[in-house]
């Protein structure tokens, strides 16, 4: 502090003044033309002052770091450290991080690798304890974190991950309110998720201490939240585009309640795209002003999360921040991060290692799978037959007549066979279903990415193909594969926590990339589908309409678990 | 949480519903009929509610309870049991109290007593920790509250009082930094006190974690005080009044970042004018939208200090609502606190006693005072006099000519005798000063209430008369009193600290009125001057021109004791 301030007041020179920039104000909507004075990673001030190193910004905007309010690092496949190798180029600085996917196979020790590993890194990982694991009771996963688990997370994590499980807060289950009372207690945000609540659901929702939703697609549904106190964050992920949707609800009044968010979003749209700044920059083509949409990646974040030291570009803040060059287009130039330099010309300027924990390694534990643990067995020909949505993670539940012999289904040319085989704790579980609109032909695809619990999901068109998938993933530990006419193609390693790779963004892009291509091209996978990324969401049970887990088929309307065959 | 989710849920009847209201929205500036659920205090649910005990509210709005961002109780002379009364009446909810005045006499059990008394109420005072006591070196008070101190008391207040003591931060004095550093470890907010500092000032000022200013009087330095990250709040108090100033800063960007606040307002102001609503409605007058006055009331005050159970009418906010008759007129009919009714058509409808504190009772000490004490010695006829600003709190720094008669100043007509008697360790200190434009004649006026340390200040046209009055504060343990031809005229008594009554508000404003009517019309006190007030303010030593205390003669500008005599 000593040093901060006589720096401030011009008695010591800074460590790093970046010189003359158009400064952007979040707090009036202003630029001024201006120096940031620079001194332990913090801004000491802004006005007229001179550093031991000093850099000409003159003509070049600065913005505050921005901030992710929701995102899922698990999700790009990439480790903690290439992640922040991968965003911090497009501006990111901050983001709000709930590790649910990996604490679903790892637990806790998970939860603990991803903030070690993210430590090593400039990137600020606000990570969040995950309050939802497993997310339901319809699977099996790796572990169970409850309410003391939650708490213990408290000690090393920001606050709570989105409160997925919405219908045990409204309807007052005891661990989940113990998982709310320790938030409370400790005076931490709760982030929720909760798409379609009724108005009485929301109150107490809200009422129990949920403060943010992520889930919105809607303007109604974003206003009522908006309403009754919540920040709203909008949406671009990969799969998930909510921003155009929701973009009419900004307006003076609700622009201070509203956050940008990623929450899933994949390394091709990393590469190409990039990070929170595609928010931003879509938010300044939809006609708003440059510095609001920026206001709602830095402030507004921040306040949400209650990150005090951070939002701005004001003295007492961390020196966090972007230079830009054309502040209506928001081509990024360089980033600092505490004062450094982190990134330039969309390169990261950094080193960060992946770490060795053994914690987080050789998650999948099946026996060797042969091809009769596919047989699936059925009593009648009228079967219940997931319709996938193209371009969509939901699905129909549909009926079909299929061909049965001796008691067991019969390849249909036009259903693809899908299961999930339990892959945490050796159970032998497998569920199987069948699949409209996959299409796939010759072959099978499996992966270890399977929302939420992150079991071994399998489609193909013959067992023999299925069996020797899931093996390929068994044998790599966890990852991506496509197998043809009894031969492996080609397998993306996920060796962590068979959610993650320990290479870098380029080479998933290009792996996964010609992984897709091969299921499109040679496979025959229906072009309007996503091959790798659809399959993992047909096991996300709390979604519309007919999804598969390791204990079987799950109808959500009933929102139970239903035969296959439908008489 | 258990009963508010059931009652919000509507499986269970709420303790309360206010029905079909107009409900004030801050989130989104709108107004929704709605019905607003009470369950043990809090907000369960906007909506569609019934309940135990069910109001109509057709018709009328429905406010979030007002906030006051800053305000010191000791200044009304009411103790804070009768402040709560005084005010709950208006919708002030929540304020957030710096108890520097009876900390500067008692010290830390004086922030105690507040404290534990207001408990009592329902008027929810959020303490903040007094960072300046005493205020300066250049007087004698009661006590030293140093950074120990001040991390002690954080135990029970919510953050760190007004930063008068912006030299000692911007030039990094140990035991402020000492104090900042505590408040930065705890995550508290810390009040500012910065009138005209530069910009590299005020970069190290906010820099060292510094959050709020309350003394802005133009909109350039409210305007660089926004820009770099404060929030601005605008006062209308008793004797400084600032809104119509600010109210040009005032836009949907500045917005959030603005709170109102009455720092120092009078028993008469509160009788007649009220307390926050009056800061909204003069605004509403302005111009501002009713709903932007509100949300700068409420919102943003619950923002600013990190009160995030309040400011809103949504769920899981504490049950603070003002119902209005009319939204522009701001007429307040009831207020609720917690869920309760708590003040009717104008009138507190609880009762709260005054606490028992021998700590803070008692603090007059000093020997009996006689004429003698009051002789002023001169070696030169040439002296500095302090020179009344009329409607201010400032003075000029004058030169007159005077009579000396054996080394001993002569009455002259135009000018009075001030002097400041040290009454908390009976030092026998007194301070003696020359007085133009004040005027009395034929008496004298005392006063315990002398800022910041709150010695007795003591103005009249001869000794005699001063050392009776001395004597009177003396004999009831401080308080305000006025002589006239050796006679008491009339006191209130200030038995707590020397600075608050133990009686209701009436009785003290038609003691007070009584008092300043009598000191103008018979003491013949300067018509333009506010008798008692003005001089509480002439030990004042931190603001310009020439001030008195205890040890002597203050000049601002050299900031620095000075002799009588100008030769």
């Amino acid at each position: 502090m000593e040093k901060l301030i006589k720096v401030a007041m011009g008695f010591e020179k800074a460590d790093l003044v970046l010189k003359g920039g158009n400064v952007i104000n979040v707090y009036t909507g202003e630029i001024e033309v201006a120096d940031i004075a620079v001194c332990d990673g913090y801004i000491a001030g802004v006005g007229d002052y001179s550093g031991i190193e000093e850099v000409d910004v003159c003509g070049k905007y600065l913005a505050p770091g921005f901030i992710d309010g929701h995102l899922h690092i698990e999700s790009t496949m990439l480790s903690p450290s290439n992640f922040a190798k991968a965003i911090m180029p497009w501006g990111t600085t901050t983001g709000i991080c709930d590790p649910h996917e990996i604490a679903n196979v790892c637990g806790e020790a998970g939860v603990d690798y991803m903030i070690r590993e993210s430590k090593q890194t400039p990137f600020d990982a606000v990570f969040m304890a995950p309050s939802c694991v497993p997310a339901t009771p319809y699977e099996n996963n790796g572990a169970t974190i409850d309410a003391k688990g939650v708490d213990r997370l408290l000690d090393k994590c920001h606050g709570v991950g989105e409160f997925m499980n919405a219908p045990g807060v409204v309807y007052g289950d005891k661990d989940v309110l113990n998982k709310l009372k320790c938030a409370k207690n400790r005076g931490v945000v709760v982030d929720g998720h909760y798409p379609m609540a009724s108005a009485k659901e929301l109150n107490a929702y809200i009422g129990a201490g949920i403060s943010t939703d992520h889930e919105c697609t809607d303007i109604v549904d974003a206003c009522d939240k908006i309403r009754r106190g919540m920040y709203v964050l909008i949406r671009e992920g990969s799969a998930t585009k909510n921003l155009k949707d929701l973009f009419p609800i900004i307006n003076n009044k609700t622009l201070r309640r509203l956050v940008f968010c990623t929450d899933d979003r994949q390394v091709h749209d990393l590469l190409n795209i990039g990070h929170i700044n595609n928010n931003i920059k879509l938010a300044i083509e939809m006609g708003l002003h440059p510095i609001d949409a920026i206001t709602i990646a830095t402030l507004n974040a921040a306040e949400c999360y209650k990150l005090f030291d951070r939002g701005a570009i004001a003295p007492g803040k961390i020196a966090d921040i972007v230079v830009i060059d054309d502040i209506n287009k928001l081509n990024i130039l360089q980033v600092y991060k505490k004062g450094v330099l982190v990134a330039e010309n969309g390169k990261a300027l950094f080193d960060a290692k992946i770490l060795d924990c053994k914690d987080v390694k050789n998650t999948v534990h099946i026996k060797d799978i042969c091809k009769d643990d596919f047989k699936l067995k059925l009593n009648s020909n009228k079967v219940r037959v997931m319709g996938i949505e193209p371009h969509n993670v939901t699905t129909k539940s549909l009926e079909a007549e299929v061909c049965v012999k001796d008691g067991e289904y019969v390849t249909s040319a036009n259903l693809s066979k899908i299961a999930v085989v339990e892959r945490h704790k050796n159970t032998g579980n497998i569920g199987i279903g069948l699949l409209e609109g996959y299409d796939i032909k010759g072959g099978a695809i499996a992966v270890s990415v399977a929302h939420d619990s992150h079991n071994i999901i399998v489609c193909g068109d013959n067992d023999e193909d299925m069996a020797i998938a899931v093996n390929e993933i068994k044998r790599v530990g966890g990852g991506m594969t496509a197998v043809h006419n009894g031969k492996v193609f080609d397998t993306l390693e996920l060796p962590i926590a068979g959610l993650m790779s320990d290479k870098e963004i380029g080479y998933i892009a290009e792996k996964t990339e010609k992984l897709n291509k091969y299921a499109t091209e040679v496979l025959k996978v229906n072009k309007d589908v996503e091959p790798f990324m659809t399959l993992s969401f047909m096991s996300l049970v709390v979604i519309p309409e007919l999804k598969i887990s390791d204990k079987g088929l799950f109808d959500y309307k009933s929102f139970k678990f239903v035969q296959i065959e439908v008489e």
